[in-house]
């Protein structure tokens, strides 16, 4: 997500040319100090809703978050279906949950890649990822109690091109992966409450 | 994901009717049946591609994946975009990679509802979800070390609706987080490898 690099410091050119790989650079040093000022700013809450369609198929939106101490709402409205494929008996209106969370991890840890090059003045031209993660489906079938029901492992492979050494757009991915949300969610463990109305 | 209940067995009437809830359980039943019989047929790799825009934003494609002992592909190619909104210093052409995990999360736990109430003969009339996320950006900020950089915490609301009494209803959705393959990987720990080729 948000990932920045508070090492770097703002200077005289900086504020003269702040953009860099698309990056404002300017707006991302001034969200640091403000956030320093009032750390509360920094509390956020992301939501979806989610309606069941039929059999596997179901269907998020994602509008409002509440930021920087108020509602918000994204400049649209965002849908997506999710489904299983025919071999998983669904009917492939969308990909399976499994990989909106490859997705998921690769998008937060590019978006703090190019935030991170900016701070760190590397032009960057070009990025890209792939991202595969192995499941054993006996786990979510329950047919073997010792294979868990998510990923076994992920592996995200890199390809990245820029105005820097190898070494320092290494180090960018590393930063990147030190403050990827998405990142810590995978790996670390996150509480997760489930309430149920019955009208 | 593909949760099913095993517990549930096939009768003559079922193979005469099997579609419940859109669910065709008797492709279900064959399906388990069929993994018991050839426990390798349930390892599965998922895949996603991403590729870098601008600044936070974004895109991944989703296509191919292995399963059932082949290379396959989803009907179409699913493309996502993701981005920060302007608070966050993008420019809001996705939600944010956060909001994808949320999405991933009611999805697999709505599909596999579906399913398990099928397997267990008690029709669905309505499911819905709001699932909300908790999260602190001074960890991602790099402003507070004793900040994690992920959710702090997650929770799921269902309304749901059948021809169930509440608390068979409600026996669902346990059944479903006990059999998800996103709850598992939010809650539990993924190993994820990051590897970077800078050509």
């Amino acid at each position: 997500m948000a990932t920045a690099d508070t090492t770097a410091d703002t200077t005289a050119a900086e504020v003269n040319n702040p953009i860099r790989n698309g990056v404002d650079t300017a707006a991302l040093f001034a969200t640091l100090d403000a956030v320093k000022q009032a750390p509360k700013a920094a509390g956020f809450q992301f939501r979806a809703h989610n309606q069941w369609i039929s059999g596997t198929h179901n269907r998020s939106t994602i509008a409002g978050f509440f930021g920087v101490g108020e509602e918000r709402t994204h400049e649209r409205t965002f849908v997506f279906d999710a489904d299983h494929p025919a071999v998983l008996v669904g009917q492939d209106h969308g990909p399976t949950p499994v990989e909106f969370l490859l997705h998921a991890l690769a998008a937060c840890l590019t978006a703090g890649l190019a935030n991170i090059a900016a701070a760190r003045r590397v032009r960057l031209t070009e990025v890209r990822s792939t991202i595969s993660g192995d499941i054993d489906l006996n786990g979510i079938l329950g047919l073997n109690p010792e294979v868990r029901n998510g990923y076994e492992r992920i592996t995200v492979r890199f390809t990245i091109k820029g105005d820097a050494p190898a070494d320092k757009l290494r180090a960018l991915v590393e930063q990147s992966r030190a403050r990827s949300a998405v990142y810590d969610v995978i790996t670390g463990q996150v509480p997760v409450t489930i309430e149920v109305d019955t009208p």
